[in-house]
């Protein structure tokens, strides 16, 4: 059979394994290809309903008691499941904050039990304001840190030479984004690791486009600290707060730099002086936004239930199918790949580029002569990112995609659109 | 009439000019006297429905798309109705974070722009963590700055000439609590701002227990810091987000330490170096928890609906009956006025202090011989605090609760239940 042939995509959903995971999630727009859930991830049935629960009963009825019934415990029972996916213990991490927050909390104590090393190592394609958040601790520490960045000699991969030469024996921090989040570029979190201490250097990974979309596991690599977004491949919705990790063994010598309420050794003994709770609550601050925070459980119910090998497994098929169909329809009209190509080296998203991306991302959204609505995202200044998420992601909607780009482009239906940029996630 | 009896309480109930607006609220069980809101507010009936919308249509159908048709905007949208119950500008007020993660931004900003003087003033009746945020803050800044706290002689009140004992010409900072969690004492707020402006100290005023309680003018008392808490009268549900207001021609003079990805200027150009957004918007963080921040509309709305001015009127007025019963009722029977009995220096709850507090506490809890169930919540070492939130409190909620305490004092229920303390927000 033509492997380029919309039959051939609907069969490789026929005999998909995974293919019953969709139906755990709210896609009931035939006419839509969603292919951005490494941004915001689809809302899961069981979600809308548990929200429901949480509201009217937990809320609503229990009142005041819900916390003693179970808010309390809940951040740590949803790191538990989340531990499993990135292969940590339950006690090593906990949901709370921000990604930003997160990042700051644990880079701050990280570089106050470093002090005395003065470099602090990341990359040119980490997530923007991964870099603001060293340059604002920098400033904390009266700006005697220098932040160097490896850089990329593609836009799309860094070499361990890159980061082995920027790494010194007065690093501090090595801090990463483990699949990067334009090019989907993914590190070997191990060697890194290691390079990173055989330095005295201290590592934090960011994980936010990796949890959920490739196996992970920072016992194994003896990963010292990370952060992580829910909202994206867990599907927690927007804003769902974020995770940490610290290793066990370094929880007692590090201390989060806000001293808040849910961080305090019995806060409920209304003591005025400052005691870090003993485990990972210490790097707790304020009280969690219950409700965003439970929406969680219900998702990663789902991962637990796939399996991370698994989706790793078909999320690494559907690309190399989608590659194929880019290479035969699009490359031909400009488009060239924006990610590595070698599988081991590539989370969960594709991101391909030309000239006309972000005219070409406008087109996909809107639904035009019987064409599906494609959504993907742009990112600067020619990226258009495309997320594979296999607990729901078609072949079929990759075929679709890709037949809409080419037809965008063969059409010029993407001159009607502005050139002026606005928000896109 | 007997303004002892029961029918009494009916009646002021049915004279109430405010009671229509109980049935804004989920409150469908008779049996349940529920003194609790000023820890967590009552579930307003439309943000059952409005949590529906945003959970199904707008994350559901809208997806990503939804950060361009309301999400981006929402929290300076939330912000402005804040805003109006705090006299502020729209522009000086943003909701993100917790208060915790808030307060250590802002005060942190503030010790930084008044770097020189090393005095930080509180007092002992603060919530505590705000205090140990001050004790983290001062070690970040390398343990030069000096925290004095001024000290309540009755456990209640701290007397204004107190507060002027501590400030001097090195004070940098002062941070109370504009209405103390335990006692429920208020601080006249313009008279401490201009006090403390007198001595250059700049003022940040945790408004976690008087928004929603108290009418609040920040601009008229020309306060320059402000931070405060949703999820108490403000019935924004479990942990909703803070929120935080810096006064306009402060706002260029300060910075976040946190150099998050929402308060950067244009995030979506993805600039490498970091650069503050020109208004309230620089002291965002991460991305906003967007489920529990949207719960908070709904509610508002009933707030500016019921206006601040006729809430505390009536405030007032159920705090005095509950005081005349009190004296009546409880009084002889070992229990003690915990909080200020003048009401200009009261917001909107009220501490009972009884030797056997936490049992009396649990026995209210419980239903027992067809008593209601009575929830307040328990402040070490013996403060039974009874929330009154004029929304939806009832004069007969108060008649119901004085005399179910009578009853457990009287009739030794109390002594059914354990000494052995849990947790209890």
């Amino acid at each position: 059979m033509d492997i380029f042939s919309e039959e051939y995509a609907r069969q490789l959903d026929a005999k998909d394994p995974l293919k019953g995971f969709r139906d755990h999630f709210v896609l009931e727009d035939n006419n839509l290809v969603y292919l951005d859930g490494n941004s915001l991830g689809v809302l899961p049935r069981n979600t809308a309903t548990y929200m429901e629960q949480v509201v009217k009963e937990e809320w609503g009825r229990g009142l005041i008691r819900s916390w003693n019934t179970g808010w309390y415990e809940r951040p740590q029972k949803i790191a538990a499941q989340i531990a499993l996916l990135i292969g940590a213990h339950a006690d090593e991490v906990i949901v709370t904050d921000s990604t930003s927050v997160n990042l700051f909390k644990l880079a701050y104590t990280a570089l106050k039990l470093q002090q005395g090393r003065k470099g602090i190592v990341s990359d040119s394609l980490n997530f923007p304001s991964d870099i603001y958040l060293l340059q604002g601790l920098a400033e904390i520490f009266g700006n005697q840190h220098d932040i160097r960045l490896a850089q990329s000699h593609d836009g799309i991969t860094v070499s361990h030479e890159e980061i082995e030469n920027q790494l010194g024996n007065d690093t501090a921090l090595l801090t990463l984004s483990h699949v990067v989040f334009k090019s989907a570029f993914m590190y070997n979190m191990k060697d890194i690791t290691s390079l990173s201490h055989q330095k005295g250097a201290m590592v934090l990974w960011d994980l936010s486009h990796s949890v959920g979309a490739v196996p992970i596991d920072l016992n194994d690599a003896h990963v010292d600290l990370a952060v992580g977004c829910t909202y994206k491949y867990l599907n927690g919705g927007p804003g769902s707060p974020a995770f940490l990790y610290v290793r066990k063994d370094l929880q007692e010598k590090l201390k989060s730099p806000i001293w808040g309420w849910f961080g305090q050794n019995n806060p409920f003994d209304f003591n005025l002086q400052y005691q870090p709770a003993p485990g990972i609550e210490r790097f707790m601050a304020g009280t969690p936004p219950m409700l965003s925070l439970s929406m969680l459980e219900p998702s990663l119910n789902i991962f637990l239930d796939a399996g991370m090998d698994r989706l790793r497994n078909k999320s690494v098929q559907q690309a190399n199918y989608f590659i194929q169909l880019f290479q035969h329809h699009l490359a031909p009209l400009g488009f060239s790949m924006g990610s590595p190509i070698k599988e081991d080296q590539r989370g969960s998203h594709i991101s391909l580029r030309h000239p006309e991306g972000y005219r070409i991302c406008q087109a996909l959204i809107e639904p035009q002569k019987d064409s599906p609505v494609v959504i993907p995202d742009f990112r600067q200044p020619d990226n258009i990112r495309l997320g594979i998420t296999p607990l729901y992601t078609r072949y079929h909607d990759l075929f679709r995609a890709v037949i809409k780009m080419k037809t965008i482009v063969d059409q010029h239906w993407y001159t009607a659109f502005s050139i002026k940029r606005e928000k896109v996630t």
